[in-house]
């Protein structure tokens, strides 16, 4: 068997029957394989951050990885943000690369570089497959790797002769190790915290968010009088009528340090110890207050929900949390504002959709405006490196093909990777796009004057801040890579625009002109 | 003085005077010393793969370096693929990208990323600002370590801290040292091959194809009967009627064979030996002919132009070399054609234009079109990371405000890096693209076969190298950028189309039906 069809079976085998590409040359081999392979199901992409991005959403919904497949070094640079990303969400990702030859490298033809330099930075598992006789092997431990507990992207890096040669066989994937349990004393010590009476926070991220575990969550509110919060980033997170209401760490630094203040035991339960996204003059990194006391009960790789559960019966915890209730929303009327998309978007909300939120500087205002709305998935960008929305999206969409996927998407960051509103459409997938058209990078506004830049930017500054001249005109960029789309200017039409988009199969956008 | 501020002092000082940018909040401060520094130029791209692709287009064009600034890891990582392409054309570019601030690295926020790891992929020269003191010089340095010949990618990281703080000076750039002259026995024993009759190819590269050189490179082929020809890639070729006429070699591996058979002696001259660009089962990756004798006249770090001047002088070349004369080519009719896209690009060219040409598979029939048009410069793809068209194309025009930009572009290169049609828009550059709206990765339907992948994709292979499903509409496309664009579907809309564009001020895009 050729090692291209050895990679393809294993990947088969081992639950891997996805792959987000965009292939060259030198992954031919795997290409043709396809058609010996029908298991696999491969979606182009026109741009690599669009596969490594919709890897990531796929992973965050199908709970398994998907398998990208990329041409060499650009390739994969191409990939590295969204990888970023991925890694930061804590997501499992088998990364192929194609190489050239092994007899071709020393012959530094133009396309040549260190594809494994480029790699160590987005992985946490790296391997070059060197015969073509391991090549099963290798795409087996890069399954096990890419699915050890949270979850990591491993790159198997595959040169071309190893794909074209005879020799390989599929090989069997092991199961992961399960995720190591908190010890008793660690949970015992974190139950002492809790039953003491101050004020105690429980910070949540990973698997500490899944519904299960954020019941038991909701218990221990319950029973002790703690608060708890989700971390401002994460990948996913169930919420809505009937799921446990929970706070969220905020983004800007001051409302940051406003929401821990009081805190006197800060608990990580697969979140990491807060800190500010970026440094300001003037303005702590390290977000525990001082007085407050910082204890991890479990760390990312640990059984987080397990910990939840055992938690919750160390206090005593009720057997039901408190649930947030509907709330119905009335729909908005006059100027189209960000408020204005917001609440229609809470009023309209399908049961079960999946919200992949890359707004920016509508984050909160989305995020407050739907947490009595019905029960849905929350998906946000983890790594801060923007452009991940669509790619996500249409991620989700293909690991949940029975969901509607709506992403609330920020104008500038989807001019990184509008390249997925074609994938999108080849797929025939449900996802509606409500486009935040204010022609800014606004969130770079914001920012502006905490960096102490100044207190407003300059006439030259801001013409690097701002999306216009010439405006983007996204109605047509979305036809243009065949999606239907539509333009909204009042609050009316994009409630009409809204309705219908989420009724109608197949991907379209709605251009909101905030 | 703030660290921005003499950052951009010191960029304007050493001629560094046109950046390329998507900035984050970690820029801030350089972005707000624009506004201080009148003398710098600074372009908005709305992805960095535009910004150090059009880095490169410039510094081809303008003989210096532009600056590029980019947002942390992920800001350089998207970047990476257009800085592999500058690195192989070996133009000097000043790569800046911000960081957090030094005392902020050690919490591992979410954007957080190795960037010395991500930079020394596609650099050759790194360094990171420790403090703001250092700020003027270490930016001196990194102009003049993209300054050394032949060009190098020189990367300074700079930290926020380093950027917002005061105690900065702007620095003095000291001149690059000129580059090395061959030393006369090497330029001896080369003249002594070319004086023995024998079959002699001069392969050029770099400076080698400047004009002044070709000029030399033209008279030794007048006096000794030596082939001259260009490396497949190369960042800029002066050709046309009246200049030097020379051929190439081919891309593809059977044709590149075929064309270097019977040479008895190949001789670089800022050219590498040539290999083949992927490995393929049973083709050599190495092409000099077994029988050849493979001389280096000059490496791409010496004076190439000095090194063909004496070389001309010591085999007695005539001082005239033969020079191509003009032949005007008839318009095409009927249907349109890759062929008759570029017979119609020949009829039409006008003089000085500056072709960029990422056509891909009508690579080789768009440089045979025009080799005896009007007077233009010719600048290709160098290392393989497709998507450098636009790019390129955008800033050659900055660095020629003057002078019509002819972008002959691929479509599926063309998905990769589409923002930079915005970036014209709203510098209102003279550009013109061309796209062959072929719907497909013809390119990689060629290579199928040749990788031993069978003869013919299978169905679900023929998918991965379609764009079709649904097809992408340019016109659209480009309108959402702010670029006026037509469709062409026959040689006469074609025709008029084109000729209406490159008499047009501002960017322009033609859909090209083939």
């Amino acid at each position: 068997m050729k090692g291209a069809e050895a990679l393809l079976r294993t990947l088969v085998a081992g639950g891997v029957d996805v792959c987000f590409t965009n292939p060259g040359t030198s992954e031919m081999q795997f290409v043709a394989a396809l058609d010996r392979t029908p298991e696999m199901r491969a979606v182009l992409t026109l741009f690599e951050g669009v596969a490594t991005g919709a890897a990531d959403g796929y992973a965050r919904m199908a709970g398994k990885p998907a398998a990208t497949l990329l041409h060499l070094g650009p390739g994969l640079a191409n990939g590295l943000a969204n990888l970023h990303n991925a890694q930061r969400a804590r997501v499992p990702l088998v990364n192929i690369v194609g190489e050239h030859a092994t007899s071709h490298r020393q012959y530094d033809a133009p396309l040549t570089s260190d594809i494994a330099g480029y790699a160590r930075q987005a992985s946490g598992w790296v391997r070059s497959v060197s015969h073509v006789q391991t090549m099963g092997s290798d795409t087996a431990a890069a399954i096990a790797a890419a699915t050890q507990a949270p979850g990591r992207i491993a790159t198997l890096i595959t040169p071309a002769d190893c794909t074209w040669l005879e020799g390989a066989a599929p090989a069997a994937v092991s199961a992961p190790p399960p995720p190591a349990r908190v010890d008793e004393a660690t949970l015992q010590s974190v139950a002492a915290v809790l039953r003491r009476g101050e004020p105690v926070m429980l910070l949540l991220c990973g698997a500490a968010l899944h519904e299960d575990a954020l019941t038991d969550a909701g218990r221990i509110a319950a029973g002790t009088g703690a608060r708890i919060a989700a971390a401002t980033f994460f990948a996913r997170l169930p919420r809505g009528a009937g799921r446990v209401a929970l706070e969220r760490l905020p983004y800007p630094i001051d409302q940051a340090l406003e929401f821990l203040q009081g805190v006197r035991h800060l608990i990580l339960i697969g979140a990491d110890a807060p800190v500010s996204f970026f440094a300001y003059p003037g303005k702590p990194s390290w977000l525990t207050p001082p007085d407050a006391q910082l204890h991890i009960l479990a760390r990312p790789e640990h059984d987080l929900p397990d910990a939840l559960a055992r938690l919750a019966e160390a206090v005593n915890a009720p057997p039901k949390p408190l649930l947030q209730s509907f709330e119905p929303r009335a729909l908005p009327a006059g100027a189209l504002t960000p408020q204005a998309v917001c609440q229609a978007v809470a009023a309209l909300l399908a049961e079960q959709c999946i919200v992949v939120e890359e707004a920016l500087s509508s984050m909160m205002l989305a995020w407050d405006s739907t947490a009595a709305a019905a029960p849905h998935d929350w998906l946000v960008l983890t790594g801060g490196a923007i452009g991940c929305g669509m790619p996500v999206a249409t991620g989700a969409a293909i690991a949940c093909p029975h969901r509607r996927v709506l992403n609330l998407q920020a104008d500038g960051s989807a001019a990184y990777t509008l390249q997925a509103l074609w994938t999108q459409a080849r797929e025939g997938l449900d996802v509606t796009t409500v486009l935040f058209a204010n022609q800014a990078y606004r969130i770079l506004e914001l920012e502006y004057a905490r960096t102490g830049a100044g207190e407003q930017p300059g006439p030259r500054a801001q013409q690097l801040l701002s999306l216009g001249k010439p405006d983007m005109n996204w109605t047509l960029l979305a036809r243009g890579m065949g999606v239907p789309a539509s333009r909204a200017a009042t609050a009316d039409e994009f409630n009409a625009a809204l309705r219908a988009a989420l009724a109608t199969p197949g991907p379209n956008l709605i251009e909101a002109m905030i």
